[in-house]
């Protein structure tokens, strides 16, 4: 399927197929798409989690509006952006940088103590919204990642992110909790979605050309 | 080429060449793979503007740390969110799914009060950053979908939001600026970057899993 194919197939499926498991293969494709895409520096300034645990999976959901993909899924991803950046975490990443690349230039220098200054001198709210939004670029690539693999994906908001943080002992970990995507199977007979029209607003109130 | 090998082909080019220009038709597809993303609960809450206008990409490269690919590539995209959820915005999108599906049940209805309370009673800013959120789904999808034509782009957050607001007349139109993408063509000979290895955090470091 082409990529806009792939885009056309999925939607947020509201109901899975707890009988039926994302197999190892295709979730490691799916984390390997999200390590790969682009983020802001290059710093990659978020975690994933994947939850297959069962016991915290009903925690989750238990504060999660009781959705029941969290359970039904085979696999839970939760995206978690730093809380703020630090000098160490900008100095691990251009280092890394560095060493893999064998390369030190004053260009990369300058660009790091540019980093270092302006980052660690804003709050930590602007900066962890900051690290959120770069989260948001791994959750639209795993979205079409897991179309790739046919696997079947919801993206959620809705929770309550502090609890959330609390289950999965994220504040000692430098992280907060940004949005969820369960992964597994839809259970067609039992998703009220799945026959419903995709809706998008048309093309022309959504795209501006400007020649 | 597969999902993973567009992600690994990519890379956020640093010189364009400005002879070569992207057909309308990849624009377009591009666009379309955008416009097809997923975003909370399906509003889009932000617009793609695509400049072609020369005079209108110097404008912005001047308040952009004068970063040439914004008038080497054939069109630039600016991802512009709303700049706040308002009444009108929601029930125009609930009015439109509810046209396009022929369907209207009481569960819309009180999802539709729900949004309604919930996001008009919140302050502009937050919800800014909420649908800003989302235009970063929108830049993750156009990535892949630019490395999936076989075009170049580089994502760029390195500009002065205020005056792009104002070049754009974003203001008047209810949008603050977010991201920016410009679409063109690599000149591999004065890109420092295109012979440098892509550099990720190791999956031990980025993926954690909860068994």
């Amino acid at each position: 399927m082409s990529l806009i194919e792939n885009l056309q197939w999925r939607y947020a499926t509201k109901k899975m197929d707890p009988t039926k498991a994302v197999t190892q293969e295709k979730v490691e494709q799916i984390l390997e798409a999200i390590r790969l895409t682009a983020s802001s520096s290059g710093l990659q300034p978020y975690e994933v989690l994947v939850i297959t645990n069962k016991a915290i999976r009903e925690k989750i959901k238990a504060i999660a509006w009781d959705q029941t993909q969290i359970v039904d899924s085979s696999h839970l991803l939760v995206f978690a952006a730093w809380d703020t950046y630090t000098a160490d975490r900008i100095n691990q990443s251009f280092d890394m940088t560095e060493k893999i690349r064998n390369f030190k230039s004053e260009a990369g220098d300058i660009y790091r103590q540019k980093l270092l200054s302006g980052y660690t001198s804003r709050d930590a709210e602007t900066n962890y919204t900051h690290a959120a939004k770069q989260a948001y670029i791994g959750l639209g690539t795993a979205l079409i990642a897991a179309a790739y693999e046919q696997v079947d994906s919801t993206p959620m908001e809705g929770f309550d992110p502090v609890a959330l943080d609390e289950i999965l002992n994220l504040k000692e970990k430098g992280l907060r909790s940004v949005v969820m995507l369960p992964l597994g199977y839809r259970k067609a007979d039992e998703d009220w979605l799945i026959n419903l029209k995709k809706v998008r607003r048309p093309k022309e109130n959504f795209i501006t050309w400007i020649e």
